[in-house]
């Protein structure tokens, strides 16, 4: 007998088609590497809890359900309220679903049988999850005997997190599509902007524009994080966009625009950062550091291989970095001195990149064992083992101007005496310059996911170009 | 001295300016309804927590943060994690703001000082969440001497909910203008999506569309809900677009839509629902059914002014849908009768509408003594008390098909004997019509809010001209 077609997940048009199989490969991997393990006694049955539907506060007004993430990566399940349960033995699984009142489809829709989430999940079982039973004193759910495996599952609980994190560490040939795709449609969402950016505009409508696209062409209702829309001064502030900031500048002729805005298709992360300027020409200024930045990028991204440790990724960066803002006058001075006392982080206090999968920034990146580096920079490097084969991974360097950083330095004699304070000056308000790819780490090299026009010339040509090829979006 | 101009909140272009003013007043009236009370001490001090940044489940992603309805009713904070005092006696409003640590300005922007939020919010007094004290051993939260108030208050913490939701409920002459701004984006991002709808496309492309002109025209981060994009037989799912049934169907030649979406700007809320036929072209059942809800909805609106019984409003709806679906031939007999055996909540299921105001669900529908009744249909009557000046409400009767209640009506003989099924039949699949205005009740009657093509004639004119008024959005 031929095996049955595996059901699709597929927003229609032109989104991508994502087979419940590689949900199936997931569960898979996950089974055999708690086989692999000491500990995992036969007959172990993991058990995955599924996010909840949340409210805003104490009202009825229901938050924009997202998945949560182990869950997803195991059964790729779009409703809330489940469990799911594999059986590392034989692979066997079971996803439990709520069993909805009478009255749910007057309101919510049709009460589907669990041969509809059997047929649309490809999983070998269905069950109500009220069927688990509950002690009518304690309130507390009891689990029946066919779920006798979970409750020798609980007490082995450590085992199954390492595990799980070194599966979604490594990205399998779906997954990956998955991410050619939401890097696809944020690149182009991110070109549309530079399309249609100009001064007198407030950051937010970028913002919006982002979005309306992913979710108009690309079937992305979210995206993975909070959109930052930095122009002028803001694009120095790393994390701009939340509540106490939240993209509400107008858009200045001469600004630096750096827009850091990822789609999320199917729980499916992105993590793209253009940097621009807000009228498509860039100054000496704004060339300079752009081209400083993205001489970092392209290093690091030819430097990238299995084995290669992230923290010296991150540093090559630091260096190229300080090698440029010497060539511009700003500093001054022996770059292996400067390393030593850490300069490059008063201009990339972040990290060089991290990894990215279901999670923008996905786990895995410190497991036991590896412990961060207590220097400035590398402290917050998301991620501190070896690059290996299918990790995903964003490169973000950036150089910025952030003035209580600068003062700091400039405060600091071990670190001011490389500084020409009057060319720094001219740069006090410029903002920041940040280059985000992501990349899939190959067995020689890497994969570039992004596809956006990068170097100052096809930023500037693309910018230019009146013919713009990006239909309106509505 | 003139007093000083008060602050407000803009989000540039033609955005609504919000004074700060608007909250004062609120506050005000908090303090003097409070007096009011029995019971309330002199000296007493309201202390309201304003809403806290979530992440994702355990992840470190932010949920775009929306305020508290309470906290912003009194301070219109945008920050999150804050709190907010009121001195009864006084009125002097404090406002406690997180002191942020020094990386703050590296990731989040800059750290204004609390003259800063004193200035951007007209409050009398800024502190320091963390000047508030804490106990080392437990944990938890002690209060410096300024606060001894509070302890006083929470002793009595009964007494604040029902004043300060009494006072939502009659909303100011700013409020209403908050809401009226909040109508009018809305009402026009409905005509656009009235122009651009066309059969082929997927029902999410209008919620994309909808929130994209909102938030670029508007300002508008948020929705009040999650949009309901339901078409063909989705319109007659009340509560469409959730994770489950996420409007994810493709409109067809033929479908009636169903779109009921509302924009939220300064955590105001609005809350529309159009009905129209995707192709722009009523058929006659569908010109029959929408008519039927037109007549209910206008008969209610002439009806509504202050001292009338919402519950009575929503009986009044029920038997215009009954007279009309008695005309259409799909019932016959006794409208009394079919009243007497709730008929009418087999085709409208949910209430005639709801408190609007800074929670789309707005506080105040039942106060203590009012009880809800327990009939089909007005059991979900979200409101149980009289009309009254200054309260806002929306008015959205339906008619749907929804064939579990069909299945159950005709099984009960007490209503089967009023269906003519032959008729009912050729309904099955239609989906629904819902019509929904927002209205301020006024001294003698109603202001309508929302301004939206609402005839079968206004429609099929606004859908035909192909002049289309509406620029595209980008």
């Amino acid at each position: 007998m031929a095996a049955a077609p595996q059901p699709v997940y597929w927003l229609g048009n032109d989104t991508l088609r994502v087979s419940a199989a590689l949900f199936a490969e997931n569960r898979g991997r996950l089974c055999r590497g708690l086989k692999a393990k000491d500990g995992v006694e036969s007959k172990s049955v993991v058990v995955l809890q599924g996010g909840e539907q949340k409210q805003r506060y104490c009202t009825d007004t229901d938050v924009v359900f997202r998945q949560e993430s182990f869950f997803h990566w195991a059964f790729g399940v779009t409703e809330p309220d489940c469990y799911g349960a594999i059986d590392v033995d034989s692979g066997k699984s079971i996803l439990f679903v709520p069993k909805l009142p009478e009255s749910y489809a007057t309101w919510m829709g049709e009460i589907f049988p669990k041969e509809h989430f059997m047929a649309k999940y490809a999983v070998d079982e269905v069950q109500y999850t009220c069927d688990r039973g509950q002690n009518t004193d304690s309130g507390s759910i009891c689990r029946e005997a066919s779920f006798e495996g979970i409750s020798r599952f609980k007490v082995n609980n450590t085992l199954l997190h390492p595990v799980i994190v070194e599966c979604r560490l490594v990205k399998t040939d779906m997954e990956l599509e998955v991410l050619r795709y939401t890097n696809r449609i944020s690149s182009e969402a991110h070109k549309m902007i530079m399309k249609h950016v100009k001064p007198g505009q407030k950051e937010y409508e970028m913002e919006s524009l982002f979005q309306h696209y992913c979710y108009n062409k690309g079937g992305m209702r979210h995206t993975s994080y909070t959109c930052i829309c930095g122009t002028g001064n803001n694009s120095s502030i790393l994390h701009y966009g939340h509540a106490g900031a939240p993209n509400d500048k107008q858009i200045e002729d001469g600004d630096m625009c750096l827009f850091d805005m990822g789609g999320e298709y199917y729980c499916y992360s992105s993590d793209i950062t253009c940097s621009f300027p807000a009228n498509g020409k860039f100054t000496p200024n704004q060339r300079a550091i752009y081209e400083a930045v993205l001489k970092s990028s392209r290093t690091v991204m030819a430097a990238i291989k299995p084995g290669v440790k992230w923290s010296e990724m991150h540093r090559l960066a630091d260096r190229v970095h300080l090698e440029e803002l010497v060539k511009m006058g700003i500093l001054h001075g022996s770059v292996e001195d400067m390393l030593k006392v850490h300069l490059g982080s008063i201009f990339m206090p972040h990290g060089l990149g991290h990894l990215l999968g279901i999670d923008v920034h996905d786990v895995g990146g410190y497991p036991e064992g590896v412990e961060r580096i207590d220097e400035p920079g590398l402290r917050s490097l998301r991620m501190g083992r070896p690059v290996q084969e299918r990790m995903v991974l964003t490169v973000e360097p950036g150089i910025y101007f952030i003035n209580h950083l600068l003062d700091q330095a400039l405060a600091n004699p071990a670190q001011s005496c490389f500084i020409n304070n009057q060319v720094l000056a001219r740069f006090r308000g410029f903002g920041g310059v940040r280059i985000e790819d992501d990349i899939a780490v190959t067995a020689s090299g890497v994969e570039l996911l992004t596809c956006v026009p990068r170097t100052v010339e096809e930023i500037e040509a693309f910018m230019a170009d009146s013919a713009k090829p990006f239909s309106p979006v509505v």
